[in-house]
């Protein structure tokens, strides 16, 4: 964790300075848990990340084909769309497919349209050009988080699906449709603590609990906070939102050495 | 508009000090549209609401049975679950019907979820019993803030259903089904200014979009924000919290003399 | 009631001039409820109608668009259609939404189908020109009739739309869409006796019950007769017939004295 | 055809004195196309029908089974409901399977649910004891009169089935659910002409087109009557009604000739 | 049965020599049940046959219509694919409509892809030119076997369409657009005794179960062999794959001679 | 490749002592891809693999519950099922999800039941008891041959799921629910030349496709041949079986490695 990091986090958490918090996995409540970002997992995609926050893992992949939808012809813009599904047994019991159940549920939507929302936020669509991006995030394993695991891994895929269509010349040399990074994180109340990237036995547990989609440069993109359990006041609010910056910040770093970027 | 809310408001807005801003439908920026709400509208429901925040008009109604669904029998608690709709003409453009159409859209199932949330963190449910709400709000007439409507309304059509419950003996007489009131307001930045209560035609411009739902008693429940177009800073988002904050304690008023409640 | 209406169904039940039948609500058997038409309910839609007949209520919207379906383009004609839907709460227990359960029940369609072709009736679609009318009937609360009163405030929204339509040179000067008006009653037995414009409570109680369009000029457009119970005669489908004529020659008149026709 | 009903329908078609309708079959206005009904069609069913009316073909199938759905147990009542379908290829041009695009249109929604009211009408739910009855009604070939056909097929289907519980002792010897005959013909005005049992060209060409279900014992059971083009008048209904009962007078003798009761 | 076909079948069931297997309905381990095809029994399609093969029958159509679907336009081939589906009351008991469960079962899926690539086997789509062939199998009445027995009627369907579709000029007269004929035949090991063309009786109790498609001239088109019970050897493979070739060789005959050909 | 499997294949084709065919990938026809096994790939199923055939990569879990679906219960009895899905980007071009068009396909359909099929041929339900195993076998990227890595996969996921399950005593120790071990592989005829296990260019090209499902035993549990484009005669089945039993002996022996079973 960087120092930057680490000071935003403890300032969040005054009382862990008295009575150090630990976490049933060890970590401190200001700590991420290990990344691994496995960039080009897939052959057949023009862009691909297998990423994994702890026990999450996430497969993202950006395709990215010429031409975009009927309503959009014309007009010189790209598009970039998104699709989030979960397999059938990524969690510890098995739930029925959407596919079997013939419609998609709530939850399932709700994330695919974030996610959709998260990546557009940092791309140029008149720079893209007229093409299309599809960004689809499936969780071969969870253990909470996988949104945002899904917006960190999806924008490794989609830099490397830009990447592809700049050396086919689908883009111009001269184009930049990705106008920042962006990465998101969890973070939830849990007996009164603030505390960073949730895995599922504190998701579960959490009084409050909120994802932030925060840029490369710091700027959020999404704040969704939820009272699960108990209301939450201004300071606990901000509390959270230091956590998930400082968060972000790592996770941003993450990507950009992912990619090669010093 | 009370003292304190404008404010906060002002604050959030120090350049309107030196040329006001005048919205189109000539409000303020921290004021609400015309609120309406007509409690009982619907004589087939325990309880009912027709609410309207300026020209949008959503009808809530709360349904109220015994018994609750199969997973949480002998458990001693109650549920609540919500569902948003919309008619097919309630916008300016008729839109097809999702029954027609052989599935629930992702806005709706996201916002149906929003709702339901949202009523639940104020109700006590071992408090209400083995009983069951469904909260149906339906937007017949759309102008922007419609989850926002709905929420506010859903809270008296719930309030209503709770008290004819109470006559009919299937609570408690000493049963506080209800810890607190909620309602919720959209806020959203436009040309750089903070603005409270948008319609349809200050939404569709804003750059960031947000809808936060509080309890009376100044709690967040939820918190939404969106950079529709250009990400927010911090500085940003604490203006739209002030302005949320204002707008809901003035809509809990509403709520409170609506039903009766000194 | 006029004069002839009055001497209509008196013929249609004789037996009534020595033991005067007298219903639930206090109605003679030749009596409608009352009637209510709010015109102009939605600031959205091209022409619409909030209809009443007692407890029963409707919202009916007609949206008017350029173009036709695909299949009548370019033969100088319009189209008409219609949707018929229930709120889930419209009715004394709650029912599940049709888009919820992912299709649309025999009931709806009939009604919708049935609605579509008595509007249809009396439109000119040559006279139309290349528009579609879209009819949408949602019943906010039922209380029996839903379907004819749905037809007959159906009626006022096309109206105006046509109206709106001709200022908005979508259609000629002197084109004449409409040929006639069009209203529709509900005519039931109960006990024996025809009785017109049955409420919900004696609807379910019905031997036949029967639903008749009927034109301005007093011309069958349908005659949609139910032997719920026991089959019928010549002679009571005669009586019937008689009641619900007098009753669309009422609802003809309020028509035309809400749309300010004298 | 009986002097009756010729004599109905010549008063019907006055003008037919003077210059006798003559139409594409070369029948009389008043005439029944062919009538077939092969009892038995099917070794699987508790009771079978292959019915001709003409060209058009309809298998009906009649599946008993012991119990009732759920809502009706321990009532002592029976149940009975129908379903009506169009192979692909039975009419003039292939239509899409409903399986296949994965819903039940209108018009099938519409006629299975006529065909259910029908052959209930007849039935005496109470002497079919806690039996369910579903009658299948497959269009093989469609020209016309696809319902009518159906209906009148559904009941010999449904004599046979009620014949075999009886001998399965499934149904009391002293039991009699059938409490009368039903069948149904289509009538219609073409060219200012009522006829009896449109095929499929007169029934696109008919301005008004009328489906009537007659008891055994000549009591209507449904009269749908539709003005496809020109609203229609009290006379024209009438001789519409004359031509229909004389129709299913017809139908009934030949249903019971078919069922071997003199 | 010619000697061919005996002599191939008796090699495969030597045992047969010492103590004969007699099968439920009196027929050899070798024999078809009696084959019936009535060609033509549909008055609406370009080609058609009822197809009985004992109690099994089966309806195939054949609809040709000009034209291709959009993505093989213009290559100046045509195409053919095959539905298949059963009447609900086709079995001993019941069954739910696909059309009403508002899904194709796995089953329905898997036969009619088999049924569309056996007949596209024989079928040369660059003779048919851009026209599109559908064959619809409807199983009437279910007795075992109806995926072969639907394949072997919808070639003598496709036949008759293919000479409509020469007489109407829709294909040249010198194309020749089925290049042979395709029948099929079940066959399956019961008892431990390799058995030709099972009935519903003998499908339900085989070990072994296999569906042999074959060209007139004798070749594989589809081999499907499933182990119910008992995997299976390679000489057990050996003699169904004879007995096969055997009841193909007869089908095969049948057909040419119900299409006169000699 | 052991010898045997090698003389195996050599003899099927006589052909390549002369002139040696090189397949694209350097392979002799009768070689298998490089195959590997990821055992316990997931840390939520009870069973697990990550299987890979050359580029094609299958995630097959086995859940195990206690219990067995409503029809099964009481009989003392197991029950075992497979889904097959792909994930949309598995493949070279993109792929709507199934999910999102509400539908399961044809293709899935038929390969889930394939795999069901194939699982259940070698466990004795009996000996499973009242348990429920359901494989999933999600495909993460396709290069020919999902169907048969994913029962070869299947089968290790199946076997670590029952030594789970007895670890947990949800079976005896005595129990042998698994008879034996099951494996499978592609074979096809390419330019005359019969291939083992081919890869998508391969199957796409190929004449005649196989997949052949065969026991640790060598026993057959499913054949399922299609001739794509030329029917196939009697040899050239011989030499395709012989290749298949080649391959899946080799597969065989992998799986044993893989389970630690010398």
């Amino acid at each position: 964790m960087t120092d930057a990091s680490t000071t935003a986090s403890s300032a969040a958490t005054p009382s862990s300075a008295i009575a150090p918090v630990v976490r049933a996995d060890g970590r401190a409540p200001d700590e991420l848990r290990p990344i691994s970002i496995t960039r080009g997992w897939s052959a057949q995609a023009e862009g691909s990340a297998l990423i994994e926050f702890g026990n999450t893992r996430v497969l993202c992949t950006a395709s990215l084909t010429e031409g975009v939808p009927r309503w959009l012809k014309g007009e010189g813009r790209g598009w970039a769309t998104a699709e989030y599904a979960m397999l059938p047994r990524a969690t510890n019991t098995r739930s029925d497919r959407e596919s079997v159940k013939g419609r998609i549920g709530g939850r399932t939507h709700e994330i695919s349209r974030l996610i959709g929302r998260s990546l557009r936020s940092i791309i140029d669509l008149k720079e893209l050009g007229e093409n299309t991006i599809v960004l689809d995030c499936d969780v071969l394993q969870a253990d909470g988080g996988t949104r945002t695991a899904a917006i960190t891994g999806a924008y490794v895929a989609l830099a490397d699906a830009v990447t592809w269509a700049r050396t086919k010349k689908l883009i111009k040399p001269t184009a930049k449709p990705l106008k920042d990074t962006v990465s998101a994180v969890s973070v939830g109340i849990i007996d009164g603590v603030p505390m960073l990237d949730l895995p599922y036995v504190e998701d579960a547990r959490a009084e409050t609990d909120m994802n932030v989609v925060v840029t490369g440069s710091g700027q959020f993109v999404e704040v969704q906070g939820t009272a699960e359990g108990v209301p939450f006041n201004r300071s606990e609010l901000d509390a959270l939102l230091d956590l998930a910056l400082a968060g972000t910040t790592e996770l941003a770093a993450i990507q950009r050495s992912t990619l090669g970027e010093a």
